[in-house]
C-alpha cells in the first residue's frame, strides 16, 4: 500500500528537510518518485531550483566483477576526501518481481551509519524506457539533498551498461582479468561508453594482459568524444588497493568535462531524453483512454482480422490525441 | 546505402512473390521493415489480409544453454513433420553496432539450401522498444509468406526473455544442468512466461535435480494462465534427442491455446502493444520536429537552469502536438 498522498506544504517541508540532509527526508522523496506518486510532479517542481550540483558516476560490468565491492570502496575514498555521496543502486533486470535482488547490499553495512552517505536501491518497474524513468528523479532527489558525488550502479546485464552510461556525467567500466571481457565489452558496447576504466581483482592473473586487450580495443572503439583518452586503473576492491587512482581519474574526468561544453552537453542530451521518456510516458497514458473506434482495443481487433494494419491503426491512435 | 524506396506496384509484387514462396522476395521484405524503410506501412498494409495463421515460438535461455543447436533440430524436426518453417534469431544486446554477432548462425548451414525454411537474422537497433518494433513486422512477412511455425531465437540476456515471451504464442524457455539456472530463472521472470520447459544437454550430471527444482520452483510461480502446466522436457539437441518430444509439445499448447480464448487474447495483446509502439515511435519522431519555445533543445535547457522541471516541460512537449 502505498503511502497516502501528501500535501503540498508536506512536500515543500519534504525537501527543505531532504535540504538539510536528513536521510528520512531523502528516503522518502525517493519513495515518492520511485512509486510514480500523484505528488511526483510536485516534487519534481519543488526539487528543480536546488538541482545541477552532484557529479553523477555511472558504474557498470559484468555480474562478478565486483561491482558492488568497487562502489564501497569509492564510498569510502570519497567520504575521505569529505565528500557527500549518493549512491543508487539499480537493478533493471526484473520487471516482473518489482524487487531486486540485492543480497549483496549489507556489503556497504558500514556505511550505513554514516549521516553524509545515501543509500538507495531501486528495481526499474518494467515502465516504458526502463532506467530513464525513476532514475533521474531519484538522481534529482540526492542532488538537491546536497550530494557531491552520486554513485548509479547498474546490477543488470546487456543494455543497462549503456542505458546507465546515458545517465552519468562520468561513466566507470569494471572488468575483471581472465573474463574473456573484451568481445563482451565490444558486444555490449561499453567501449564507446566508458570514461574510465577500471580493471578489478587485479591481483589475480592476466590483469597486464587484460590491459593490453582493452588498450588496444579503446583505441580502436569508434567514441563519440575524442578529447578524452580513457584511462585504465588497476585495482583491489576489497583491499582498497587503487581505489584512490580511481577517483582521482573520476575528478580528471569532470574537470576535462567543466573545461570545455562536454558536461553541458551531456545533461542537455540527458534531459531532454529524460523530459522525452516523461512526455512518452503521459502520451501512452493517454492511448489507454482513449474511446470510440480509436480504442487501442478495437484497433487491435482490426488488424488481427486483417482489416487494418499496425501502421494505419497507430495513425488512427495518434489522431484521437 | 538502403536500396532505393520501392514502387506501390513494385511492393504488391514482392508480397506475391513472398506468398508463393519465393525466399529472395521475403529477404527483400523483411530488409524493407528491418531497415525502416519509407516503404514500411506499404509492405504492412499489403502484408495485412495475409497474416495470422503462422504459430509463433520463442525461444529463450540464458548463454550457453545451446538455443542455436535446439533451434536447428528443431527445424530438422518440424520439416520431417512437413511443416514450413521461419527463423528470426534477434540480437538485443548490440545496440551500438547495428550489426548481430551471429557466427553459430553457421550451424544452420544444412537448413541453408532448404527452399521451405526461412532465416534470418536481425540486431535490435536500439529503436523506441527494442524488440517490439521490427521483430513483429519481419514476423508479419515470415507469416505472410506461409509459414506454419516461426521460431524466434533471441540470443540476448536480461529483459529481452520477456520481451521475446511477448512475442511468441508459445514460450520455450532452455535451461541446462547446472548452471544455476533455478535462481537466474526466477530472476529474469522467465518463469512466469513460459509454457514448455526444456532441459538441453540432459546428458550431463544434475539432469534430474534441475528438473526437480524447476518442476518445484514452476509449482510456486506466479502464472498468469493457470490452466495450461508447463511441461518439462529433456533434450540433447547436438543429437536430436527429445526434440520430436518439444515438437509434440508445441502442438499440445497450441491445441490448449486455440481450444479456449487464449491465442486470441495472446495476440490482441501483442497486436495492441505493436500498435502501441508503432504511435508512440511516431509520436517521438513528432517531438523531434516541434517549433518555436517547446523545442526540447529549449525545454531541456530550462530544466537544466532550475527555471522548469521535467515533468512540466513534457506537458509543454504533449501540448505542442
Amino acid at each position: 500500500m502505498p503511502a497516502p498522498r501528501p500535501s503540498s506544504d508536506q512536500v515543500d517541508d519534504l525537501v527543505a528537510r531532504a535540504r538539510e540532509g536528513q536521510a528520512r527526508a531523502v528516503a522518502r522523496l525517493i519513495s515518492l518518485v520511485e512509486d510514480e506518486s500523484p505528488a511526483l510532479r510536485q516534487v519534481s517542481s519543488a526539487l528543480a531550483p536546488h538541482t545541477g550540483r552532484a557529479h553523477v558516476v555511472g558504474l557498470t560490468g559484468s555480474p562478478g566483477v565486483g561491482k558492488s565491492t568497487s562502489t564501497a570502496a569509492l564510498v569510502t575514498a570519497l567520504r575521505e576526501a569529505g565528500k557527500t555521496v549518493g549512491v543508487l543502486a539499480v537493478d533493471p533486470s526484473s520487471p516482473f518481481s518489482g524487487g531486486a535482488l540485492l543480497g549483496d547490499r549489507v556489503r556497504m553495512g558500514e556505511h550505513a551509519t554514516d549521516e553524509r552517505v545515501y543509500i538507495r536501491s531501486m528495481a526499474s518497474r518494467g515502465h516504458l524506457g526502463g532506467l530513464s524513468w525513476a532514475t533521474p528523479q531519484a538522481l534529482r532527489v540526492l542532488d538537491a539533498a546536497g550530494c557531491d558525488v552520486i554513485l548509479v550502479e547498474t546490477v543488470g546485464v546487456g543494455q543497462s551498461e549503456v542505458e546507465v552510461a546515458g545517465l552519468a556525467d562520468t561513466t566507470l567500466v569494471l572488468l575483471a582479468p581472465g573474463m574473456g571481457d573484451g568481445i563482451q565489452a565490444a558486444k555490449a558496447g561499453i567501449l564507446e561508453v566508458g570514461d574510465v576504466f577500471v580493471i578489478n581483482k587485479a591481483d589475480r592473473d592476466g590483469a597486464q594482459s587484460t590491459r593490453r586487450e582493452l588498450r588496444s580495443v579503446i583505441a580502436m572503439a569508434d567514441r563519440v568524444e575524442d578529447a578524452w583518452k580513457p584511462p585504465i586503473v588497476l585495482t583491489v576492491a576489497t583491499r582498497g588497493e587503487g581505489v584512490a587512482e580511481v577517483v582521482e581519474e573520476i575528478e580528471n574526468h569532470r574537470v576535462h568535462l567543466v573545461s570545455g561544453e562536454g558536461l553541458r552537453t551531456r545533461r542537455l542530451a540527458r534531459t531532454r531524453r529524460e523530459i522525452e521518456a516523461i512526455a512518452l510516458a503521459s502520451v501512452q497514458q493517454r492511448f489507454a483512454h482513449v474511446s470510440g473506434d480509436a480504442r487501442l482495443g478495437d484497433l487491435a481487433a482490426q488488424v488481427l482480422a486483417g482489416e487494418s494494419d499496425p501502421f494505419a491503426a497507430a495513425d488512427t491512435l495518434v489522431a484521437s490525441l
